[in-house]
């Protein structure tokens, strides 16, 4: 085969695996969207023969040969078709690593340990679920060595969800927050607290998608590529950079749910849509790692969804999908109101300032449960112990505690902490966008234009044309947790009156 | 290989079918449901590669060989591996004959046609669709010489939907309707009309919503595997016999229109949802023809639907949907309400009597497009003039003339005879029944099940295992349009005292 050929060859697998990557999205969407209750029997048959298509495509022998040969002369290549080529070298690598059975067996330990989790968490039964999960981490701590045999496992791990990354690093980093947050948090919980119960009066679900559809609006989410949708759990499908959907939650009680679901959402769909169009039907399209899609939705969630620039510039509006819940609130209460610190069990409900001790405490658990320095048994009284000790809370029971997030059920040690140097990532790029034009000055005019543009710019535009790292230096400079903390200090002290 | 190795590739080629099948569907719904506006070229990539995956997997020299080597010595196996072997022999073929380019070009045409029909009909602008609708005749009459190039072309298309119909045949059916049905439509036409003005009050979509779902349930349809959407134009989707979606349209100034959207549809999912469970995963599950599966939708629709058993078994709970609108209005005002006889414009609307003339407006337009005789661009005149002259309208615009269905677009050319096939399949199924026991009877108390079960076990449970034509015959017969036409005059010269 001639070069070209070879050239072609590949953009035809690329195509292929994103025609598969649209079929199971769709099935998915399908299932957590309108599928009717007991049809998970049928569609499962469907991903399963998709799945196993796609494992077959990724390990057949023309496959990795075309590969191999590239990914050889990859220097002669063009900077998009040896990035191509690199990922793909590193996708059929990770995919034939693991022997075969091993993987069928942990595919099927998974898929088992999702319904024991879902039901133990039910049931408050940490027991029926602590073998299990003991297996889990047992078969991680292999794995971790298939993936690369000279980290130490955890790092191994870590690397899969956000390449580039040691506990080295991230011990320094929690370090940093911890030092900074703790007696910060200690401080506020002796401060008056703000009163933000007109969030929970009764807030109709028919304006709370009218007020979602107005904050997509002002997100510039053009409507004609991003779709919204209504799930238990919101989360954000991207097909292409030009088909992305995001889902969110109406809680009739709290307004705030929907609203920072979509913005959260709505961060991680800017960067979809920004992606540039020539890295489509590649496996460089779709957002470079954990880390920096978390940056993006946090950017929107919080850095500006959470100031007090945005909630003015809004606010009259929100008032007017609101009148009788917020006529007498003004923008300076509800400001304070979607800002109250308040230490809490559940990571996916807490505020901005806690949210990262709520990482550090799994980081910390699933550290230990790799290297093999804790059990599973051991857990809950870990998680109690760390709860109390960063959070200044008391765990009642495993349902609130440790049992409270499906990751390690489906598998995932050393996902959590991507979800903690995102918002660092995130509060950094603020700080360099500062040197470089009124950020906030726009935001208080309802305009996100700047922000976006320079967000698509430094970040989205790359997919994965660049490495994480790349995109973090590129966007943020040499990372440093201090802006994160200074940015949260800054901002929680004000508030408080510290 | 052994039989029984063969037997289980067999059984691995068919659930692949079905997982592509499932994969398509799913983009499908979701293309027409909830999808972004500007989505379908990313999409219409996915759909043609993974119709082009589809296309090479049954054209692949195993694959071939394999039905080859079964069919071969197809007298040797089980019924129903028998009957897997010789669809599969049929798609096969059917398939080797199209180039995959063409497919993979025809694909990604019809997936455009789609989007510029839309435009087209929402702006009247026929202009803009002629040369995409002249590119699909063309795509289609080169494809019935694939499909067997000894058949006319159209014959060779209408055995795609119908096997076994032909022209001649059509010719003959169609003569009978219309020497019947135009005069006992123009003698109507001299008679005082029916009132159904309260049909068209105001019905709050709500409350169409709760009554739809009673449908559903008087239909015996379980919730659990078959769902109900909204979309413009209401249609029935199949992933498997316990994964069913029916989809509907509410009009808020038309209460019968989702009624009978829902029973029409309900009566396509009920088809599905009958078949055997030992045929779900091969090519012997899905109705049989689309003649057959209409035959069903328009059992409940029409003859149930339209009946004054099922009106006079459900109005009291109609009434209860519908006090405001309803509560004046007696069990008989309803039932001749939606059984007015009123010549119209469009086929989707009309009523039970008229139905089959709108299709032989679109029987004589298509035989005549295939057969070179008519362009795309003298549709719209001839269009004007058949209906004219069937049923004595005149076409005011495109919009509401030859841009109202949405077949042609999708590239189905020999479809429409389907539609009258089915009624006039139902009508004389509806005969035999009554010979067996006292259809009505059990309506008028609301109970479908004699019904539903005399259907399942002479159509709906065969899905392809049987042939079209014996399905037919199990159910109806010798296939004879008189029954059907003597149901019709029956009906409506009771109705309209002639």
């Amino acid at each position: 085969m001639e070069q070209n050929e070879k050239l072609r060859a590949l953009e035809t697998l690329q195509k292929k695996l994103y025609a598969y990557n649209c079929a199971s999205n769709s099935l998915y969407l399908d299932a957590v969207t309108v599928a009717p209750k007991n049809t998970a029997e049928g569609r499962g048959v469907a991903l399963s023969i998709l799945a196993g298509e796609l494992q077959k495509l990724m390990t057949a022998p023309e496959t990795l040969a075309l590969v191999e040969e590239l990914y050889a002369r990859r220097e002669t290549l063009d900077t998009l078709h040896r990035r191509e080529v690199e990922e793909l070298h590193r996708s059929c690598r990770q995919l034939t690593r693991i022997p075969a059975e091993e993987y069928m067996a942990y595919s099927e330990l998974t898929n088992r340990a999702s319904d024991v989790w879902h039901k133990a968490k039910e049931e408050n039964d940490f027991a029926s679920f602590c073998p299990i999960l003991q297996e889990l981490v047992e078969y991680n701590r292999k794995f971790a060595g298939y993936y690369d045999a000279e980290k130490a496992p955890y790092d191994a791990l870590l690397n899969e969800y956000e390449r580039g990354v040691d506990t080295q690093q991230l011990d320094v980093f929690f370090d940093t927050l911890r030092k900074g947050l703790v007696p910060l948090i200690r401080a506020i919980g002796e401060k008056p607290q703000i009163d933000d119960s007109f969030l929970h009066l009764e807030y109709p679900v028919e304006q709370q998608k009218a007020f979602a559809d107005y904050l997509m609006e002002v997100m510039g989410l053009d409507r004609g590529h991003c779709g919204l949708g209504e799930t238990e759990h919101p989360f954000t499908l991207e097909f292409n950079n030009k088909d992305v959907r995001i889902t969110t939650n109406y809680d009739l009680h709290n307004v705030a749910s929907s609203m920072y679901s979509v913005l959260h959402e709505g961060g991680h769909a800017l960067y979809e849509l920004g992606i540039r169009d020539d890295l489509q039907y590649t496996c460089l399209t779709g957002g470079v790692s954990m880390g920096v899609h978390e940056s993006q939705s946090r950017f929107y969630e919080n850095l500006i969804g959470r100031s007090r620039a945005f909630i003015g510039a809004i606010y009259p509006k929100v008032q007017e999908f609101f009148p009788a819940q917020l006529g007498n609130v003004t923008a300076e209460q509800f400001y304070r109101a979607v800002n109250k610190v308040e230490p809490s069990l559940i990571r996916t409900e807490s505020d901005e300032l806690t949210y990262c001790l709520h990482v550090m405490v799994r980081y910390e658990i699933e550290k230990q449960l790799i290297a093999g320095t804790l059990t599973a048994k051991e857990v809950p009284a870990a998680w109690a112990e760390l709860y109390k000790e960063y959070l200044g809370v008391e765990v009642p029971n495993d349902r609130e505690g440790c049992l409270q997030d499906r990751h390690w059920s489906g598998g995932s040690f050393g996902y959590f902490p991507s979800y903690a140097l995102g918002n660092a990532y995130g509060a950094q790029m603020l700080h360099n966008m500062e040197q470089e034009f009124d950020v906030y000055g726009g935001v208080a005019h309802g305009d996100l234009s700047a922000v976006t543009g320079w967000l698509r710019e430094k970040v989205h535009q790359y997919g994965h044309l660049l490495e994480p790292a790349e995109v973090v230096r590129n966007a943020c400079g040499t990372f440093d947790a201090h802006y994160y903390l200074d940015y949260l200090t800054k901002k929680y002290a004000e508030l408080y009156n510290l």
